[in-house]
């Protein structure tokens, strides 16, 4: 299986790669000049055949290029609660191979974690474009800048759907429209509280039900991002 | 929220908890007479009001009973294979919350980890029984004995849906038959051989395509299981 590396530039007839990149060619994956990669850029995968291969930099040339099939049709994006130890890590990692577009951390009212340390946001990002490599997607999923339950909804394209255990008509997949985007919002692990409930619905959003039994916030959300792109997948 | 506590005999009139439940409630939740817990057995839910706690036993009177509404109509039975690390335990939470009835370990071919430890499988039991207790459920997912590919479909009650990335045309959700049961087959971190796939097919089991992207074994796992569940729960 070709190995498949994100970019940040358009690929050109000449290719160079250097720092971590041409680390993992070079001294984890030791590929040699003669194989191929696939590098990845705004769902377009190129195809680049390897010239010489050094940890300090990897050249290559172009081959051809088309579009990732992977990619999903709907511009997702999934509001997530930052999570004890290494959960949103976790949440993160499943669902950038999933298909979420982008991820915005946030805190609301009972958050038992209340801040987000750079280096781990950081870290948030490695593992999306590492994710979205394994899926085999063409474009990295982002990370948003953490917010609180007021501004998030400034942040969130609608429709809006926000999972909430106190919702018992409306089903997920009654509320999922066929649209270009789509946002769903997390409750935290001590749940939401009515009156963030009465400002979600004032900016718009729907509350939805994942069903009747009690999940924790990491497996709402990729249940939610799994059913969500299964619709949309069809 | 009354705390719920799985229990292996019918609730009489007179209750009486001891080990690790009595320390539960005595040490840690630390409840008082006066108080009522929920005991759980086959489906159905006994309040039981608490009369003296003690780190030694609990002593408690019943009060009422009633069926668990959150406990599927399906028994789904999901075959995990072991994988690296704590994933197979991260898997066996999420899908224990939501609702599968039997996790039964396999070694496949290509699998990297292809040995259990008991106690690691007397941990799942215990991460299974506590994610059903979290997620309000009225059963605790049984955790079985390991099997190889070959034995592994005598345990399977039919239909059989094992998710192959090499099926393109059949979707989980087209698969997914209105019936009383169903067994869910993840591949291992290596993928499926194709003899793997053929004998899977030979003992009657049907390949299906959980989407386009290519997922880690315990994201396959959670997001299918959220799928057969969203179309039971319907």
């Amino acid at each position: 299986m070709t190995h498949r590396f994100f970019v940040d530039e358009d690929v050109a007839e000449a290719v160079v790669l250097e720092g971590a990149q041409a680390h993992q060619i070079a001294n984890v994956l030791r590929l040699k000049p003669g194989e191929q990669i696939a590098l990845v850029r705004n769902g377009v995968e190129s195809l680049v055949v390897l010239e010489s291969v050094d940890a300090a930099a990897v050249r290559g040339r172009f081959i051809s290029k088309h579009r990732v099939d992977a990619e999903p049709r709907v511009r997702l994006t999934l509001a997530l609660p930052i999570l004890r130890g290494d959960r949103t890590e976790e949440v993160i990692e499943a669902v950038a191979q999933l298909g979420v577009s982008r991820i915005v951390p946030f805190v609301a009212g009972r958050s038992v974690v209340r801040s987000l340390a750079p280096a781990k946001r950081e870290r948030w990002a490695r593992v999306a474009r590492e994710a979205a490599e394994t899926a085999r997607r063409g474009r990295v999923p982002a990370i948003a800048e953490i917010r609180g339950w007021e501004t998030l909804f400034d942040s969130l394209e609608a429709p809006v759907l926000v999972a909430w255990e106190g919702e018992v008509l409306v089903r997920l997949e009654d509320a999922v429209p066929q649209s270009a985007q789509l946002s769903l919002v997390i409750g935290p692990e001590g749940g939401l509280a009515m009156e963030e409930i009465v400002l979600a619905r004032a900016r718009g959003a729907v509350t939805v039900s994942l069903g009747p039994r009690n999940l924790r916030s990491e497996t709402a959300a990729t249940a939610a991002v799994a059913r969500a792109m299964a619709i949309f997948d069809r």
